[in-house]
């Protein structure tokens, strides 16, 4: 896909249209993306497809609504997060095909059938089920990137049994992402049971002395278990995109 | 055990040898502690076949060795905690009868037999082998305070069949100590496993975002799992102490 | 409580009617819990006269009426935690049997009357009247749970003749939980009048450098009397149950 | 590779020579890992090719040295990291076969080949040449777990021409790990490039406030790059390690 | 004062009606303050001119109106401090005599005449038009406690030759409560314009790295110049009683 | 510009109308600014083309409304900072000449034509979206004080091209004040590619371990490209006020 | 004690020697102290009995002696604090005069005799013994300045009977220091006891979770006694110092 | 300064050497640099008279002599940060040219006359004398890059009236970079004397509550005087460069 701006300037230089000189100087003022170096295009990885992404944290509805319409005309599938119950309810009014998935505080319209890229099975697993909203946004996320992605909740440490009870099912997945608030172990013992990658997800369930997640992202931080991995509290798309990109390595 | 300056008081004032006005007077410049009242002798309680302990962090040898030879008049046991082995070696000339234990960096004296007082076993856990000085001072300081000790070391969450396979032991003990670095999730995953109390013990193993135990402590704090309580980063004295009252109840 | 599975298989085995090898197999993918191995169901402990505990804390009513009514079935006592005053009268309309602790934040069901297992007394401490929605849920807690407990509040370090009066009730527990806000200094003051155990209680009560509870916390992990072991800030709850196992041991 | 232990019992059932019942009870007494149950054997997985792994931050020359001795046996691979140039001349002593990395203040000692088992080429990058040592100890882990691994040192964000020059590099990586200390900016300027998982290392270097790493380590958690999961700081063995799982995926 | 319980058992050991042995036994459960003894009644100081008071933060109206009207029967004067508007609003009910100072969020009923105790002038310094609620609050404490006060407000360090146009008022000053957001540099300046006590207080107005005033206690902890001393973020009674007991020194 | 007052008492001394003696003790009651002497008005700098600034933050709309009253009568320009919308309604009733900027939250009256003092542009970048406020308030307050300013805005580093493709604008600013909240690594990246002076603002946007900007404020203080100067999260007044100040040197 | 210079100026003015412009010129380059204006001498205050301070933290014993040497020549008493003993050792060779107070890590240099300008007693109170050399360093400095001064070490809230013991001396004091590491409970216990102004001093005395100091440095900012005041940790120079200047008010 | 690469390149599609579609790919797989685009040679604008600059920090001597010898080749002037006196002590072997500037830890080379090409004088003020090698290295900095450099040392805050003594060499500056410890508020003080750009450095200079800098770096960042900008703390280097691309706007 080359740049016709480029190929239109060789073509000058070619017939002599313009000298060396000019084109040397034209050429450096030529946006970058025009040049396809490095071009780089993060988003063409995206389309490729991967949903666009709206953020929904610190928008107004009017505001989601707006890019949402936006993104519309690009023909591309949308998942909007962190869409809290009572925005949700005002964008209620878009037209049909937005879908919301209440429990992953998360919406999504697919225009485009999704296709499963990811290799294997991405697991999301987390200890309780007021981490439950985290989990869903990664399971939501990672479905709509084209994922077979299978949820195991409720499974925490201090009840290490539920766990290994599904022992089979942790060995069989690709990818695990595994969600937890208060003192984040969860993603230990799972790295401890598996050889597969993980990517943790601290929560800010909790209180006192969990800072509002930073002692279960310090926890997992410091895991003991090689091969977990970390990402921001409560950030389930970040977790869900991340195993999508590892799910097709 | 009457105070007799109190009761040569009370005599005095029967045998009208002093007026009610300067016996109330005298009362009250009488020190707190021969009033009997609120007894509140801690060091009593110690001598309850507890030892005399010594702290040994920030003190150099020659304040360790005059401290101990101060004690030994008192004809109790003597417990000195985090003796570093260079200080150890500075101590050795003190007269027979010091024992040091190295690996929890401690040294006792043990002038009476030691009483097991204790109603059950104390079972110190631990998660790395780099946690095994701060389980040792607790195994230590139990045990100088009359209680059976076991040990279960290396541990960690991140191999949770080993610390499965010694699930009876875990059942078979009173109160459990929980020692752990890093996350510091053992403690969790213990207390879900048995209905004991468990005193976990921070230690400041770990690197980076560890922060010298905090990730630890943070993570105890937050335990999921009811029955847990926390002493201070590394305070191996602590636990074993407290363990030794929970044990005595 | 033989597992039926378990014991079916190896009837099986016995009569020869499945393979060593496909037994061996069978019993790999057999559920953890069947096994009967380290069973260790923690929810078992807590039935033996424990109740069935829900966190109310970041649950709307609707969240939590469901669970109540799903727990009734099971024929347990109900403890629910953290239901502020609002929750409350939007709970009123569960069946008769519900009772609110309203000092406590919390709501309990005692479907089987509450045999007192605990040996001695469990004496929960306050400092001051701010602290005593955390101190009512440790005595809610450590009641539920099948132990003798007195208050003894307001007797903050500020005007240390209050407590001192009341040695002798501290004299006389066999576990104290203390509570306290701001600088979390009255549990120091308290082990060091008793050799009992002491669990304490950091509340948010405070302000400005008090970092809601920080303070306390790290008072109480510091304390320079022994035998204090401390939970989470504002956990009432975590203070009850730990001190009820304690009062167990 | 069943549990002869196992299957010793059940054969005896079979045999009739014992009942079901002590079938039964012996069955709960096995070791965990006799059952093959959730065998859970981390080092197994570790085994398939990948290195032994000795932690050498805290431990000095004598212990590494009788763990490198204990090891041998085993006839596996071995990985010492976090040996400081002062231990490895205290190493030097053991037998021929261990080899010495100081750039990655490392050790191995390669009994078996290395296999390739690692799909694509695991790019190691870093921003300055101070962060190198971090990034030699991801380079030398990879490499040791059967990757084939790529450097690209020395392209911070400062002076981003480097690093864009270097386009094709990033874009032909299946894994990368990015390794920056400072500000830590790196990994979000790679994951833009690139549509490929990113594995961030905040390091220690820096000062003020750099906080020891925090400053980079707050800068990858909230990278506004999707894609990029974050280990702890200067955990270069732990991102070599989450690379090579990711690798194989 | 003596105490009536204490000199009445004196009396019956003098009267012989009881012997020394019972006596003793009763001294012993007696309570504290019976005995006289350290009574140590912080109130009774209060009591001597000083006002009773009530901290309004985290209560509601009903109940500082409870209290205060539990407090009237004593007949001493009340300060009640943080009482926010809206609260002042619900408290207008309570009978005449209770005065509104909504500049310092406080409240007096003054029972008795305030007699001037304190030797000097308690000026309160205070750097910008938003400090001036927790000046006023130090104000009204002092002035509640017999003290001169005057006030000298806006006089922050960015316009120095403000508070260097008032020099003779910060000289003749007794005691000096210097109150400060934002970088808290004002008490450093003032301590070194004049050898007078100064009693620092932090506010929390500020924004961003402000933290709620912790960056200006730090400022006031670490100050340069000698003889500030500090008091909680925001806690102008706390100046204004320290400076009061300052000011009778 | 001399003080009539401090001319009119030397003149007295000049006319032996007072004596040395009683001048000297004059001389030092005289009001600093009075003496002329180190004078350092800082509003009169301001007032040389610079507007009269009100912090909107923590006022409510009567206060502001006051305030912009007394102003208007020195015939200054008025500057109010941080007018969320609802405070700008509720100011929408001050008379004609108040302009409202509301993706800045600021108001601005006009009374003197603004005259460009200023020798370069002022470049006002961002990293996204969210940021466009605080880069607004940089904007209006630099344009206020008498500068060209540009926008260069939505350019973060997860997308570098975009940045690349402006870099002849980064060229020819003079100044740049450049904008980013959660990794904060856009001055990084801008202060690499120009050699003029970049004054960062971290803003509050991200959430989790972004912690309210300081992981932005950190990166900025971090940064590994020299050059870049900091202000306080948010603080686009204060980058703005800098920027202008530079722009003047 | 006028300033020579601006009289000189005022007679030459008088004299007419000079015109009234030149003198404004002249007075406005004058040095600021001259003027006689907003005094502002600090050292002047401290002549006034009170000893020349050297901060000998982070100077080397080189330094500090090359001070001493200049300040000799002023005639006034020296106090060098925070001479650790390899320091002392080093300033062994200076001349004859200089006192070293080892417990204070200390030095003074007396050439004036102190006179006791203090009102009353100041009492330094510390918890433990290893809060002793921050206790010396506020008894050295405040009886440099010419107090009197007692001790009462080693009175920590863990044995409250002592510290009880010990009222009459509590209360026989004008002002109080009160030194604590740890949890820093002291100074509440202290401020409860008696109604005199109490100096708190927190020490980094403690390990693990009291980093280094700050544990004790929050309990006494959030003392529930009011009365309080907090300098920096380990600051007994700075609480010597404001004790003084409280015993002169 | 043409990319010789990119003209011969053109050359070629002019003689029609090579076609338009091999041109294209040819022009992507240029290196970046060599496009001429964005050239962002950050070094070139440092070349402009700029000194090569080697952050000391971290690096052992060897490392230190080895880069400057590589340096040397390239002619241009040489500045070395963080020499600590034993780093300097082992460079003195390099040739002839190096000068020590021991005040600012810093050595430099001056191969080619340093001209001077900034505007005005950068006035280098401090606090203490303890951060005088701070504001040496900003003042060693600011003179390599080609400025006049005045210092202004010693003027802490907490002696007012020394700042204010100079205040015409405040005034007489261009830009000034301000350096403070302990509660860092001098450039607040600063900036409100005079309308210049101040940039402010923190340094680590205290102890206790200072947190190494962090309570002045705080200070500096909440400056109530609006034109503070800040830099790292510590970091002279960075507010010298800081200053110098201000004083050539």
């Amino acid at each position: 896909m080359d740049s016709e701006r480029l190929v239109e300037l060789l073509k000058k230089v070619r017939a002599r249209s313009i000298t060396v000189a000019s084109a040397t100087a034209e050429l450096r003022h030529m946006p970058f993306e025009d040049l396809g170096f490095a071009k780089i295009d993060h988003h063409r990885a995206l389309r490729q497809g991967f949903p666009e992404v709206i953020m929904g944290l610190g928008k107004n509805p009017e505001d989601i609504a707006a890019i949402v319409r936006a993104m519309r005309r690009r023909k591309s599938n949308i998942l909007v997060t962190r869409v809290e119950p009572e925005k949700m309810a005002k964008l209620k009014h878009l037209r049909t095909g937005l879908k919301f998935h209440s429990a992953a505080r998360a919406a999504t319209w697919t225009r485009k059938p999704i296709k499963i890229s990811g290799k294997g099975t991405i697991l999301v697993v987390c200890a309780g089920t007021s981490d439950i909203p985290v989990a869903e946004e990664a399971v939501v996320t990672a479905a709509m990137m084209g994922n077979r992605v299978e949820r195991l909740f409720d499974v925490g440490v201090a009840g290490i049994h539920r766990l290994l009870d599904n022992h089979r099912r942790l060995e069989s997945a690709a990818v695990l992402v595994v969600v937890a608030g208060m003192e984040g172990a969860l993603p230990s013992v799972v790295a401890g049971l598996i050889d597969k990658p993980v990517v943790a997800v601290p929560t800010s369930i909790g209180y006192g002395a969990s800072f509002h997640g930073v002692a279960a992202l310090l926890g997992m931080l410091n895991s003991c278990a090689a091969g977990v991995t970390v990402v921001n509290i409560d950030n389930g798309f970040g977790a869900g995109f991340a195993a999508s990109l590892i799910n097709r390595v």
